[in-house]
């Protein structure tokens, strides 16, 4: 479900961005919480193992083990690489939310461009609508886990009336030759509208183009989804930030141990118990990651991930309105309040 | 409102962007007084308890608590999180203000294509304008705080002209059915050229497409606008990049206290009471951080939102001028001075 | 005037860019040496100050302060919020270059489909080549101070040829109604264009449509000029880093002073008398600023500011040889010399 | 291969990056451990001279060296030019995948502008849409070591049906005069519709503008291919990179060496026999440029690379579907099960 | 010479960068030799001058110089500022080689709407295909040193066959005029098609359209080169970059010396006559300014500069190709391999 705190935030005011850090759904606190208790878990065990179970001897071994992690963590600029990777990850993860392909434009083409009120307009209209709506429910089901689930196979789509037997039929006869056919309702709808202009329902070539190049940007919106589903981030990319995050905070789990006052070491003065920074620097740097994490795949079903249940909903509602319902209503002409 | 300072920076001259320092709205100053005046009394009630109202033992609690603080300031690149997370913000903004839809081209569209001196054709011109308009009004209720302030119900749009009783009543007939309903004027819009056509108002194909895309393309920004309404950047990404300045700044009302300089901690030398660089550097990284949240929603009404009201207003005006009191006006032809 | 430099960096060699060091006009010393000057009276007065005026104890305070404020210069992180904030700038910078509009392609267009070769369709080609350039201007007008002084009054555009008489009252008209006309002759082109098809000038809707939408693209530019004038980039952001690099070098002029060596401050050795790495950083960081102050308003008159008087000047004249000198005008049609 | 693992991450969940670590196949270590291989051997190799082969006077040397070595790692910000190079080359790699032309826009035109249900008819259809593919496979010929394998000649092509006996002898024909003749059966393409046209196939200059011009999109991504292939980043800008990241480890192999604790270097305490940190550090900024290598020509055979041969078998059949086989093809018309 | 090195680089391997580190045409020490000889050379002689001409008191204040120096390295973020800067320039050097205009979209639009078999018609489609070279040469004389050495007058068009006489005439009578006229050709092509239109050879306003406004487009390219050449990045910016990198190695110079160890200076312990670690730091950011100038104008004749001369050659090629060598030729149709 999309997290939306932008009415929260239109007004800038006093710590405007305090109430945000209340809120649980979609939160980092959500997406971190396991990983904190992992990390304090392990930090106890440690800390334990050298307070109460170490020998002495042990115990400078320890130290020393743990001033020299503690050098570690200069060596490697977590900031930076954290920094540029969610920047593109942020960047993919909104043009992923602009990809989302919408059949507004494309339905209002339809209902202005194929003409009659006869059964028959009435059922291209609706079919060419359905089409668009069939393109982007197989094109959902590849990428997204959400839709997945609603619609596992192509049975579904037929009870969900989203499809006929017939269709059902032609599409599942291609099968045994391709793997992915989400572009056949694509050729489908083409091939209607050419019926539909022998037909003189749409009067000519230029209403005839439009409505087909509409499709065709409409198609190619669900090829991109595609794409950024098919073209991950590279694996070796995402591997060398994960690595680097956790090496990172697995050193710190030996370097930031309290160790005893009076073998000097500097920098461990106050025994907190509860290692207050070490604990916020964990939060701050693997919760800029888990952003990233989250962000990757926005089709999926995170808190914050792009709605596309809701989405699909929509768009068959609106579909069916535009080219049929509503189609060529408008209420009557009105001289307006501010006629002269 | 927009604060614009274009001209007084138009030549750089000597401390040019002193002059931009001495303002107070929009400024910077008016955004963070609240958040300095709350620090610096954070600031001097530690500062009072360790001076006056602290045991000699407790002061030595305190100190040591001080100067662990002090330490943790180097923990957190929060120049890098700030600086990417502010960019991107920025890069939002301006899109968000390239999303507002102006009129302008469809309206001179539609004074271009839909001919005819009559009533009839008057009324057809100046409804399609008004669709545009009520479109818009209808997407900036949803994204702006202050036009739903102006406009909070149908009624408002009634009493304000951009309605009529009937168009009321199919908008409101459909409202069972979905949540969302401003794409209807775009429904209607095509619906009423399509009559247009069909009254010989429109002449021909092309024309009808020109308008109708010109409209499709107003439609889709409107949409853009309640993306970003709707898809605000990640929760979880806001919620880092405050608690990470938060957390800093706590840590630095302790870190930055003046201690005794008689125990000898390093750089505790002369006792300024008012902490100038403390101060300084809160102002300067909370002020960054003001910045994102000035301009996270800049359909707010924030000194350095965009003016919608204003826009709307303007662009109310500018249609039934073009589409209508100015149509087919055009100062009569002249030879030019330079003719030759 | 714009500064060119490519022909001097076409190639690289020898300490290529060290040519460049040597230009004044729209240098970065032209820009800074005010402040430069500036500065260093300010830091030989403070030097003035503690060597010869103060007394021992008060050396001894000053010395204080200035270890103190030595101390503040990492505290700043000034090179990241410079870099960023530059690249924003140039970033709008070079935006606002692509937003001025250039009328060739409309005025080729114009040439191209209004036909005819008596009086009144040179008088219309010259009548919609006009209104472009005085569309342009009007905007001109508005975003910068060059145009703005050539021409302060619609009487200036009116004597220069670019409004007539009638044209100037129906401008004048409208005053009271509303702020910002820039618009009108966009009206006023596209009725005159409407005029011209109704006169058969115009053939058919293709041309018209294609000459309507170039000049919609022409007054887009327009609006997208007149939107940067409007909308600057956030006053509370351009604060923050101006606040941040003077108080930064106000913290330098004390910090950065000469201190009695048998004092034994670390870093205080040799007396340079001019302080010169505190110059070239003081040039470097506020030089960085400058370049952001140059570049944030680009239609003004600084070296590098784009040269509106130029453009305008050189569309005039381009307007008119195509839309009527030029045109239908093409050599005679001979065999090339590669003909077989 | 391309590497997807958008569904292990479409939620985020404890450690939700961890399982993408023990992937192989794209992986960074596949990439990457030979590297590390060479970094030990030589690290050892250096250390065992150092331990037991040096005489004393010769250790102290060596030592000496060591510390030289290991203060060079500050001098250079290898962090930074990493982190710009690889985002300049993710960024490139991106506007690669989308330089791949896909034909279905295309031949889905053809499709619906060449009519004709007669053999002829059919012939235009098929070979129109076998010149896109023509005009791909020559392209990825040049930029792809994979497809250049698959088809060495275009005697292959001629084999592979996609090239006819007499086209090859056309394109051969052409050989002498220039060297690059991609873009040939763009040329075909066009004399052909214009043959089509004439024949009445296409009917209007609508149907044949708008095919054009979609070959010409489709010829332009071929063009944008082999420019991304012929313009690399410049060579300098990759040497400069390269040789920072080098020359930075070899300096780590001397100055991360252990030292004998005895003599009192800062930061020698304990001998780990394996030196983790260095050997993370190595596999950290290695790997960072590793992945720039990889992503650098995304059109070879690395693991991580487009399937550009999946992507031919895939065009090839898709266009044949749709101008042919499927030509005009659609499911009946029925009712859909919302249908009131 | 654009180097090219995508295929070396096709497949990640062992060291995969390394081969291109022994380059020699393009590469960076072929642009950085002799910086690295200067800085060498000055680096010596003072190192000559403390060790063996000055008096030990002069060596006490060399040293002190000295280390001055050497503290100031870290008061400039050159990494920062060249990091950014390199950056903007390498987008800027992408964006020029995506303003060359490719003339083949034109050809072929021309050899598709310029109907006709006669010499005339020939005649009109060589003639418009001449003309966008003609365009395209006038703007390389402007950007591009190596083509303005190839055509330094119009005389040298005139003998390549590129101008006719009587276009020479023309061009040079509006010389007077006005500075730029390398949009005339595009006037001549606009003419040219008016009247091919109204002898019929251009059938429809479809046709007419299509192909102006490709021109168009072509047309534009040339003026993006044209501003590419006139708006460089601002000169106070690139000076900014170059003093703070200049100055850097400047304090280096001294900074750097090998001092006597006697004295105790922190961080002088070996003596390596060649200092090595202080050339990869000049050799680091040096280059990577370099890369920066070799980039900065890419028009021109560095190694790594767009070939505009082949680019040239290869366009005036294949217009004549395709506008009239090939025109309206295919194959022979035939049934291809897959047919059933």
């Amino acid at each position: 479900m999309t997290i939306t705190y932008s009415l929260e935030v239109s007004n800038a005011r006093l710590c405007g961005f305090t109430n945000l850090l209340l809120r649980w759904k979609g939160s980092i606190y959500k997406y971190l919480w396991r990983e904190v208790i992992l990390f304090l878990i392990c930090y106890y065990s440690l800390s334990v193992l050298y307070r109460y179970l170490l020998a002495q001897a042990e115990k400078r071994v320890f130290e020393e083990i743990s001033v020299y992690c503690a050098a570690f963590t200069d060596l490697i600029p977590l900031s930076f690489v954290l920094a540029f990777y969610v920047s593109q990850v942020v960047a993919r993860w909104w043009a992923q939310y602009e990809a989302i392909p919408w059949p507004d434009r494309t339905a209002l083409m339809i209902a202005s461009f194929v003409h009659g009120a006869d059964e028959r307009s009435r059922m291209i209209r609706r079919t060419l609508g359905r089409y668009l709506i069939l393109m982007q429910v197989i094109t959902f089901q590849a990428v997204s886990t959400a839709i997945k689930k609603r619609f596992p196979t192509e049975d579904h789509l037929l009870e969900a009336g989203l499809m006929t037997e017939e269709e059902r039929k032609q599409y599942d006869k291609l099968k045994n030759q391709l793997g992915t056919k989400w572009w056949l309702p694509a050729q489908w709808f083409s091939a209607l509208t050419l019926r539909a202009q022998k037909e003189r329902r749409i009067k000519d070539s230029i209403q005839m183009q439009a409505l087909l190049n509409e499709m065709l940007t409409f198609r190619g919106l669900c090829g991109t989804m595609l794409s950024y589903d098919w073209i991950s981030l590279p694996l070796a990319y995402t591997q060398v930030v994960t690595i680097a995050t956790y090496t990172y905070f697995v050193a710190q789990l030996m370097g930031r141990q309290y160790l005893d006052p009076d073998m000097g070491y500097t920098g461990y003065v106050i025994d907190l118990y509860v290692p207050v920074f070490t604990l916020l620097q964990f939060f701050f740097y693997v919760g800029w990651l888990k952003v990233a994490e989250e962000l990757i795949n926005p089709y999926g079903e995170d808190d914050d991930d792009f709605e596309l249940n809701w989405t699909l909903e929509r768009n068959i509602q609106i579909v069916f309105l535009i080219v049929d319902h509503l189609h060529s209503q408008h209420p009557r002409l009105k001289r307006d309040i501010f006629w002269e």
